[in-house]
Parts: C-alpha cells; sequence; structure tokens
C-alpha cells in the first residue's frame, strides 16, 4: 500500500494501477461503514484508492472541522489489507490560497441536511469533483447512510457526464441498531444508549409500510412520538421523501426515503431507510 | 469525419480515436478564429474533436440565444478537411428536464463580462466541464479573444484537477483589424467599419505601453477619447487588469490585459490585448 499526499503524484502512480480503479472517498477515522466500502470496491476492481481528507469547505462556520476526529495511523493500517493507494493530500494541495471554482447542486441541495447546513453540499460537490479528476475511478462507493449525499453526488455524475458509475452500499449497524458514523465517538454514555431511537423509528416506518400504511403524515406522527419518547434526543427533522429528488411525499408510492436528524446534546446523527 | 450527436455515442468513439486527443468547443457559425484552433489541434494531436453547441445557459434572459448565427452545413463542410469528430448534441441531450448541477466561478467571474452579464461565466463553465467529462480530451483549444472566458476556464481547470491542459491561440482578425467573431454578422455596413475603432484604441493602447508609459488611467483615457470620436460606438467598459485574476491595475506590471467591451447598435463587441 502507497500512501501519498500530492495530486502530482496521485496522478504519476493512476497511470499504472490495474483496471478497473475502484475509489472510497473519506475524512478518515474509519469505520467498518467504511471499510465494507472498501471491501466491496476491493471485490469489484483490479485496484482499490481510498481517499483520507476532511474537507474543510463542507464544514460550516459554527461546525465541528477543527474538533472532526482524525486518527491516520488507525486508518491505515485498517486499509492495509486491501488498499493500493491511500491518497492523504493536505487542505492547501488541494485548496491554494487562489482557489475559487465550486461545484453547485440546485434545489436537491436545499432540503433536509442541505436546509441545516447551507452550503455543505457545495463543498461535497466540489471535493468529490476534485477527487474523481484526480483519481480518475471507473468506480465510486458511497454509504447509504448518507442518502441525501448519495442522492445529490449521482446527480452531479449525471449532469456533469462524469465517466465512471456509482455504487451505493448498504448501511453498516451496530449491534444495537445505531448507523456507524465517525461522529459517534462524539456521544457520552447516556447519549449513545438514547441514540438507538433513530433506527428504532426507522424501524416503526419500515413495519408501518410492510402493514399497508401509505400515507406519509401518519408514519411521521407515530415516528415523532417514539423519539419525543427520549428525553435526551431532539428532532431536527423526520422526512418521507423521494430518494432521487428528496421533495416530500405524501402519499407513498415506493421506493421512498424515510430519513430523520436527531440531536444529543451538541452532536447531531442521520439515519435512514428506504420504503421498497 | 464523423458526426455524433449523442453523449453515449461519443463516448463509444472517444475510445477509438488516435491519442493525443485534440479539442475544440465551438458555438458554430465558424469563422477563420475556429479553423485556427482545429489546425493547431490537428499539428499538436493523433485525432481532433470539434462541438457544435450553442449552449444556452449561458446566455441571459434577453440576449441573442434564439438569434445566434447557425449554419451548420457550412460549419462542417469548412471542419471536414482537418476533424476526425464533430459532437452535435441537442440542447435535451446535454440538459435534460431534471437538470440542476452547475460548475461556478467566483470572484474572477464577477468582473468585466461577468459583471454585464450575470450568469453568463456559470453557463460556461458549466458546459465546458461537461464537453470535457464526455470529449475527455488531453489538450483544449481557446481562443484569446475571449480572455475572461479562457481565464476563467484556466481557473477551472486547475481549480478542480482537470486531467487536461488548455491551450490559448492569438486572436484571428479580419484586415482592417476587426477581430474575427460570429457576432460580426450582426453589423451593419457603417457598424461594421465603426467597429474598427476597437482595435483602434487597444493598438493605441499597445504604442504607448511600448513608448514607457505605465499608468492605467492615462492608457484608458486615451482610449476612451479615441472610441467617444465615433458616434456609432457606445464604451461598456475599457479595462487594464491582470490576466489571471482579472483585477484591475493601477501601475502596469506585464504581463497586463488591455479589454474593452463596446456597443454598436445592440450588438455588443469585445476584444482585447496583452501588455508583454
Amino acid at each position: 500500500m502507497k500512501v501519498i499526499e500530492t495530486i502530482a503524484e496521485m496522478r504519476k502512480a493512476r497511470k499504472k494501477l490495474g483496471e478497473p480503479v475502484g475509489f472510497v472517498p473519506t475524512m478518515g477515522y474509519l469505520h467498518e461503514g467504511h471499510i465494507a466500502l472498501v471491501k466491496r470496491a476491493r471485490e469489484e476492481n483490479g485496484s482499490v484508492v481510498v481517499s483520507i481528507f476532511v474537507n474543510p469547505t463542507q464544514f460550516g462556520p459554527k461546525e465541528d472541522f477543527k474538533s472532526y476526529p482524525r486518527d491516520t495511523g488507525r486508518d491505515l493500517a485498517m486499509l492495509k489489507p486491501l488498499t493500493d493507494i491511500v491518497f492523504m493530500p493536505s487542505d492547501t494541495e488541494m485548496y491554494p490560497v487562489y482557489y475559487d471554482t465550486w461545484v453547485t447542486p440546485g434545489e436537491i441541495a436545499t432540503r433536509l441536511e442541505g436546509a441545516v447546513r447551507p452550503g455543505h453540499f457545495r463543498g461535497v460537490d466540489t471535493v468529490v469533483a476534485k477527487l474523481f479528476n484526480i483519481v480518475q475511478p471507473d468506480k465510486a462507493y458511497f454509504g447509504q447512510k448518507d442518502a441525501q449525499q448519495l442522492a445529490i453526488i449521482r446527480r452531479m455524475v449525471d449532469d456533469l457526464n462524469m465517466p465512471l458509475a456509482v455504487i451505493a452500499c448498504p448501511t453498516v449497524r451496530e449491534a444495537d441498531g445505531l448507523a456507524m458514523s465517525s461522529r459517534n465517538v462524539y456521544l457520552n454514555r447516556e447519549q449513545r444508549k438514547a441514540a438507538t431511537v433513530l433506527y428504532k423509528a426507522l424501524t416503526l416506518a419500515k413495519e408501518m409500510w410492510e402493514q399497508g400504511e401509505q400515507e406519509a403524515g401518519t408514519i411521521r406522527r407515530r415516528m415523532t412520538a417514539l423519539i419525543e419518547g427520549e428525553p435526551l434526543g431532539a428532532i431536527d427533522y423526520i422526512s418521507v421523501a423521494d430518494p432521487e429528488t428528496l421533495k416530500e411525499v405524501h402519499h407513498i408510492k415506493p421506493p421512498a426515503l424515510v430519513s430523520l436528524a436527531v440531536k444529543f446534546g451538541k452532536t447531531r446523527l442521520i439515519d435512514n431507510v428506504v420504503l421498497e
């Protein structure tokens, strides 16, 4: 496994990689969710590139860019058996002082996470476009956990005619159902326990749907009541939406994306399930 | 020479082209300026792709998208001896109804043309990014005549790490100095004659610089006086700026870009010269 820090060296190394090239962009502090993406990339490609880059442009001024958890030594050890190249550029390598071009998603980025985190998805699209141009993968792997991010990246790849396939992988969960996330480390013991309410609410939604409930409002109300029973959690949103456009739906026609954001203290967790 | 109208077919044909691939994006209604770009691409590459696409997203709502001159038969005849593939997509092939991702230049696009044509360079960056992803050229050729467009595309290619070289080619002029432009066809006989004032003013700037004048303000005043002597022309701007950032300069340190926009009736002409 090669660790590369400059764009020029990454381009050079790219030319020698076995085809096809699978790519997993990450912000590091890896967990089993990331590793599942890397394993899938390993199975489906001749070589695998993983990037580790905590992208400053997707954090708001009051968000956790500086405190975002980092542990490169551990990340590299986890990747070693599965990865050909780890691309780990510095902030200034990616964004020189004169940097000033942005890839901007449209209406889809105004909803859900985008409504709460203005500019977030501009940062995501921009860094992913850059990484795609540097790594030039044939296939790129993203987790279903960040459902809006996935939809926006699919939209970007399709709109800008990027020559690669986007592959979505299922959310990996802890034994009690909590979706794996680098931010789970922020939770104290009580919050960690309370956070299982996200998956409980999503499971409730799925069960209601499977038992014939088709009204989004009814499902949302029952989910709201369930989460409000957990005093440590504060609901940011509960959404039932089209998985491609993220537009809210009233009467559910599958597939529909049920997603939610709940705060525990300062830590905001998101999760989702797709009704098929 | 193959004429291709779909993205899927263009991608397929791209794989069979001799390397390196040179690319000249155009809006058609070709003149000797375009042909100089294609000839240069021919000399420097194993194969040449030219696109003809009047890009709707770079025209403002009150601009000349519908009336922009078109003559595909003539364009194809001019390209035939020099070109391997002409890529000529429809509007809906490039922008399906759900289209909603934009490549947006920053501060550099707020000046000069960008100040007068809001959204113009967002349309330019977006369509050029799309065409680059579809054609995947090694080298792309642009005319120095559209100096701000050139600077913005260079900025985009550099910022987004696009894997290709941008090559600028000198402005091609009519015998009397008027820069070739598809929009020159809009001028009536009197306006056409009056339009030579642009090049006269730029030549004056160059002569003043060569004779030791270093103050942008002095040069601009003399150019203004010269153009105001032409009653058919109305000055939009006269600028002396850094060729990379387009920021106005006061005391000239070469290289400096002297550029101007002048209206003749409804027709707006631009031109420039670089002081070395």
